[in-house]
C-alpha cells in the first residue's frame, strides 16, 4: 500500500514527530529525537505515561478518538508508534492527515499471528508449523495435525505470553479454548529450539538497510529477561538471520526500525532459523544499542522515518549484555549505580508492579580495555 | 557556608530535580536525569527555552521573581543550575526552601572575576597577574603595573568574550574603560599560552571525586570552537591540572560537576598551568563525554547532586573531538548525519543566529577498531 504523502519530502531538525504510545519505547524515541533537534508530540491515553516527561507536546486521548487523532496528525510532520496494536481504523485516519511510518502493511502483518505466519510462509521463510483455530472442533483437528506439545494463541493482542495456552499430553482442549475467551486463535507446533535470537535492523524510504549484530535473548515467564550481543551462533546463521530480516522489510516496503525474533534449532547438526514474530518498531532486545552500538536503535528509527542516512551499527566495545529490570529488580538501582561497568536506564514509572518493565541495565565488556570474549548467558548476572 | 538542608537525605529515582536555566546545558541535564528515572522541572524566563522540550515540569518566570522561585523550590527535591550568574538573592531564597547544589560558595567564587582570582591566589593556585580597577585612574595604575598587552574585563556577567577590552600599545585607556559601561573591572596581565585546557570533574557530598581526561580547547572569536580529549600535554601536567581542580572543589565543599579552564604556558622549558576560569556547572568543553566517556558529564552531575556514586570517567574509544556548531554551521546537519564517525547533537533552537551555539558534533576515533593516535588540532575538521 502506498503511503499517503500529504507532507512528504525531507523532514529537517526542528520538525515535530508524533509518537503513538507513551511507554518506555516512546520515551527513549523522544529523547533520541531531541538529541537530533526533533520535537516530539506524544499521544497516549494514560496521563501518567513515562514519555510525557520528555516530550515537547502531549495529547491524552484514547487511540480511537478520531477528533484527537486528526488534531494530533495535523500538528506533526509524521507519525510513528511504539506498539503494533494501533487500531487499523486509527492508522488509516492518521494516514489521511500525515505520513505514518512504518506504514499500514507493517501493522497488518504484525497485528495478527495468522496473517503474520501466512505472510512469512508466502516469502518462503520458515516458521513454526501453524493452523488457524476458529472453534473447539477446529482446535481438535489442529492438535491432531500438529501434535503435542503445541501452543494455542490468540491471533491478536497477545504480548509477553498473554493470550496463550500450552497444550501438553492430557491438557483439556475445551478448557484451553475457553481460556482465550472465544477469540480467534492459531495453534503453533512446539519448536524445540536451542536459542532465541533477534535481529534489529532499519530501512529507509529509498531502500537503505542496516542491521545490528544479532543478539541472543532469554525469556523468563514469557518476558524478555536478558539479551546478549553478539549471539553465540555460527557466522552463517547470523548472516541468514539478517538476510531474512531484510527480505521481510523489503516485502513490506518498510520504513523505520524493525525487530524479527527467531528460534535457532539444530537439524542434522546444522543451525536452522524459524521466525517467531515481527515487531514493526524499536524492540526491547535492541536496548543494548543505547550503550553498546555507535547509533542506538532509537536514533536509527528517527533517522529512518525522517528519510535521513542511517547511522553506523557497529558495536563500540566488546560484547554487551542487557538485563531488564522487572518489578522489584529496579529497587536495586543504587547497587547498579555503584557498578562502574553498568549503565542504568529507568523509565520513570511511578509504581513498581510485579512483571512491569521498570528499566534495564547494560554492561559493555571491554569498553576501553582490550576486547574480551563474549560472556556466556550463564556468566551473565 | 553550610547548605540549608530542609530536604536533605538520599534522593531516589522518581524525584524531581529543579534546573535553573533553559538552554542546551539544562536540556542535556534533563535528558540525563530522565535516563536515570529523574523528572526535571526547568525554570527559565524565555518560553522558547530548548530545555522545555524535554522536561516533565516547567516554569516561565524571571530569575528575580521571588514567588515563582519559592513555588519552584517547593516542587522539587533539589535545585541545580546551568549558569553561574544566578542572582545571589535568588540563590539564597531557593536555599531556604530546598537543597541548592552546587552551593552558594561556588556561585560567589565564580560570579566575580576579582573574587575568583583572589580565591585562587589564596589557595596558592597560579592565575594571570591581576589588579582591581575601579575607575580610569585605577586603570592607569594597573596598566603601569601589569604592562601591555593586558585585558580589561568586567568583574561580573562576562562570557564568550563579552565585557572585555584588549589593551595593546597605543590603546586609549579612557575608551577602553568607557567600553565596559562603568562596570567594576579587573585588569589581567596577558598570558602567552601554548594551549588552553580544561578539567571536567565531579565531587559528591561525601567528598568522592572523579575527573575526566583533560581536554584541549580552541576558541574562535572568544567562543569555544573545538575540544579534543585527551589534551596533548605531559602526563605530569594533566595530573597537576586534575589536582588543582580537586583542590578548588574541596575548598568550595563543592557538589556536582565543575569545570576549570587553564592556560598551559612554557617556562624554563617546562609546562606550567595558570587557572583562567572556574565554571560551577557542566561545561561546553565536556560535551565530548556524551559519546566518548563511560558516563557523560550530565549524568555525572545528576549522580553527584543526588548523592549517588559517581560513574566511571574513562574514555570508551580512542581520542575524541568535539566541535561546536555555531550559527550557520548547523545547516550542515545532513552532511554530518551521513558521516558514520560523527555523532550529531542539536539543541532545538528555533533561530539560527550568528554566534549562537546551535549544537555540536563529536567524533570518537577508534571506537570499535584498534586505537588510533590522538588527532592533532590541525587535522581536526
Amino acid at each position: 500500500m502506498a503511503e499517503a504523502p500529504p507532507r512528504a519530502g525531507a523532514i529537517a531538525p526542528g520538525a515535530t514527530i508524533g509518537i503513538l504510545g507513551g511507554g518506555q519505547l516512546a520515551r527513549m524515541l523522544a529523547m533520541a529525537g531531541a538529541r537530533l533537534g526533533l520535537k516530539s508530540h506524544v499521544y497516549a491515553p494514560d496521563p501518567q505515561s513515562p514519555a510525557f516527561d520528555v516530550c515537547a507536546l502531549s495529547t491524552v486521548a484514547a487511540y480511537e478518538d478520531e477528533a484527537a487523532l486528526a488534531a494530533f496528525a495535523d500538528s506533526v510532520a509524521l507519525v510513528t508508534y511504539e506498539f503494533e496494536n494501533v487500531p487499523a481504523r486509527s492508522a488509516s485516519l492518521l494516514a489521511e492527515h500525515c505520513l505514518v511510518r512504518p506504514g499500514a502493511e507493517a501493522l497488518a502483518a504484525s497485528q495478527d499471528r495468522l496473517v503474520e505466519k501466512e505472510f512469512l510462509s508466502g516469502l518462503g521463510i520458515a516458521t513454526a508449523p501453524f493452523m488457524s483455530v476458529e472453534d473447539e472442533s477446529g482446535l481438535a483437528r489442529a492438535v491432531a495435525q500438529l501434535g503435542r506439545p503445541s501452543v494455542l494463541k490468540t491471533r491478536r493482542f497477545g504480548y509477553d505470553g498473554k493470550g496463550q495456552a500450552l497444550l501438553r499430553d492430557g491438557s483439556d482442549l475445551a478448557d484451553a479454548f475457553r481460556s482465550l475467551g472465544g477469540a480467534q486463535a492459531i495453534l503453533e507446533g512446539f519448536i524445540a529450539f536451542e536459542k532465541e535470537i533477534s535481529v534489529i535492523a532499519a530501512r529507509t524510504p529509498d531502500g537503505g538497510f542496516a542491521a545490528y549484530d544479532v543478539c541472543e535473548n532469554v525469556h523468563e515467564h514469557h518476558i524478555l529477561s536478558v539479551s546478549v550481543a553478539p549471539a553465540a551462533v555460527a557466522p552463517a546463521t547470523a548472516e541468514a538471520a539478517v538476510a531474512i530480516t531484510r527480505r521481510i522489510a523489503e516485502a513490506l516496503d518498510y520504513v523505520g526500525v524493525i525487530a524479527v525474533e527467531m528460534f535457532v534449532t539444530r537439524e542434522d547438526g546444522q543451525e536452522r532459523l524459524r521466525v517467531n514474530e515481527i515487531a514493526p518498531r524499536v524492540h526491547n532486545s535492541g536496548h543494548w544499542t543505547l550503550d553498546g552500538a555507535a547509533t542506538s536503535q532509537f536514533e536509527q528509527h528517527m533517522r529512518a522515518i525522517c528519510g535521513w542516512p542511517l547511522g553506523a551499527t557497529g558495536r563500540i566495545g566488546g560484547a554487551v549484555e542487557m538485563r531488564n529490570l522487572i518489578g522489584e529488580a529496579a529497587a536495586a538501582w543504587a547497587q547498579i549505580l555503584a557498578d562502574p561497568d553498568a549503565k542504568l536506564h529507568l523509565y520513570g514509572k511511578a509504581e513498581m508492579r510485579a512483571g512491569r518493565k521498570m528499566g534495564h541495565v547494560t554492561r559493555v565488556i571491554g569498553h576501553s580495555a582490550a576486547k574480551t570474549a563474549a560472556p556466556t548467558l550463564d556468566k551473565a548476572r
